[in-house]
């Protein structure tokens, strides 16, 4: 199928022709990017929403939950799930997706697992090129759901409009430690496994943080849950919902339509910028001649970093030529 | 004081002179950047150990019993905090810092707090340079700890020569999951809180992880720990020696160096190229202009990120010609 007709399945609900409009997007394909452009102008329909939050706070149960409440609504649902692309961490993969077996088998669920691509940037990238494809496709709701908590999460929260954070009570006098940045992009919080002791005092400790940060024009709900056993996730539901229609509704529309279009567009541009500087260095030799010189430590790194972005620079000056 | 008094002072052991000189490449000045330069030939003593993992799993009393522990062997520590720089994090540090409360006496220890800086990059590029400013005032072990586990924290990994990954006994049924990259780059393993219950399972599955990556020349060990009662902690120096005895014995020496300052070369140019290309994109007004087309649909999010990329390289060019 060329990018036409994948383009024309995508829009009259051909799964197959979904699941390779999505491979393509993923390999970033000259079809791929074809696809993108040409099923553009069909998204901004869908509710996006990402699920992020550290290992083991229960995100997969909480998405299967939440897929399971849309489906009670007669929403369809596309569920992305984000793997690390490490071989160390099939185990963990496994495990979430057992838990989201029953659904598989449900014509109003789409559900993609995608892999991270390590170091070099563009996993955003890639979740909000798949985001818009399930989104054109029609799906009413798009989840993306990441494991582990870190950088590539806060990014990945720039591909959809509400992200929840998961947390859960954390044991003892521990303080609870969240990733710089991710509590700054969550629209909504739950803390998961409100079953355990300090649940009450993570809920109140996640509000004072809050209060910290200053008013803002929407004020993130904090929810309890037990996800295992279904609890929590109406309200859960619920809070999506009344972000959305704020998202929608609101005078602030226009400003967060930007917002998260800026983010996506600075987020791709850069990871394409830094693919194309290091093969520029790369093919110039560069890189390695300045490496040989801080490991035999006659340049200082920061020195061997500017010498590097100038003559990458000058290359793309010269190709210009 | 100007960058040469600095550079004299680092080298006299002048704690004013050396706090000064971090403050200076922390803020990336032009005479932090003279001092990195002038201290580099200096640097390469130390041995440099990055200590990372989840929040909650004990870094901080891991690494307050580490430097406890060099110190009982006669080696003077430098210490590098690296903080969210997120205001809500701010109970997290205060408890982490009150752990170390009777190293900061000790005159043959320098302890530094680090804020990371948000989304630009730059937080391994900084840290880096701190742990050159340590090492060349001649500490003979700098740590670095990072508070999180993303991908900050596998670029903190390139600034340091031995990384520590921490991690904790997972409850239940949870399959315990890393994030992708951060096993890769670590050296040693620690499951901490190792009295608590399914630490033997913790560090089966660690083990079984590790062999899926297959042979490597050095096999990390996996030690466990109580860190709050200080059993392990003899080891875990051990294991870092070893570790720091295999790079500079082996026959691998030359090129661990060279992979060190390769990463090391690559993320700064990375952060640098980046916080460039934004500078110009913004001058140019180019962003904005593409943001209100994405916003409105007219664009897709992959399209203007590549007309952004062109804009900034011609700009570039003319600024050249």
């Amino acid at each position: 199928m060329d990018a036409a007709e994948l383009i024309a399945g995508v829009g009259n609900g051909d799964r197959r022709a979904l699941a390779r409009a999505i491979t393509h997007v993923e390999a970033d394909t000259e079809t791929g990017r074809a696809v993108l452009a040409g099923l553009y102008p069909r998204t901004g329909q869908a509710r996006t929403v990402g699920v992020t939050g550290s290992a083991g706070v229960g995100k997969s149960t909480l998405v299967g939950g939440l897929a399971r409440a849309q489906r009670e609504r007669g929403r369809s649902v596309g569920i992305v799930a984000v793997d690390p692309s490490s071989p160390f961490s099939h185990g963990a993969i496994l495990g979430d997706r057992i838990r989201m077996q029953d659904l598989t088998s449900d014509s109003g669920v789409f559900m993609r697992s995608m892999a991270s691509r390590g170091n070099l940037g563009g996993l955003a990238e890639t979740a909000s090129g798949v985001v818009d494809v399930m989104d054109a496709a029609g799906y009413d709701v798009v989840i993306v759901e990441t494991v582990g908590a870190g950088q590539d999460e806060v990014e990945v929260a720039t591909a959809t409009q509400t992200t929840v954070l998961v947390t859960m009570p954390a044991g003892g006098d521990e303080v609870q430690s969240l990733k710089a940045g991710l509590m700054e992009v969550a629209q909504v919080m739950v803390v998961n496994k409100a079953d355990l002791a300090g649940a009450d005092t993570a809920a109140t400790q996640l509000r004072a943080l809050l209060a910290i940060a200053g008013e803002r024009p929407w004020k993130p709900p904090i929810l309890k849950a037990v996800a295992r056993a279904g609890e929590g996730v109406e309200e859960l539901v619920e809070a999506i919902d009344d972000h959305q229609a704020h998202l929608r509704g609101s005078e602030h529309a226009e400003e967060a339509r930007r917002d998260l279009a800026r983010a996506q567009v600075i987020s791709l541009a850069r990871a394409a910028l830094h693919r194309e500087a290091l093969d520029a260095a790369r093919r110039a030799g560069l890189l390695e001649e300045l490496v040989e010189e801080v490991a035999a430590r006659r340049r200082d790194p920061r020195s061997a970093a500017a010498a590097l972005l100038r003559g990458v620079k000058d290359g793309w000056a010269r190709e210009r030529d």
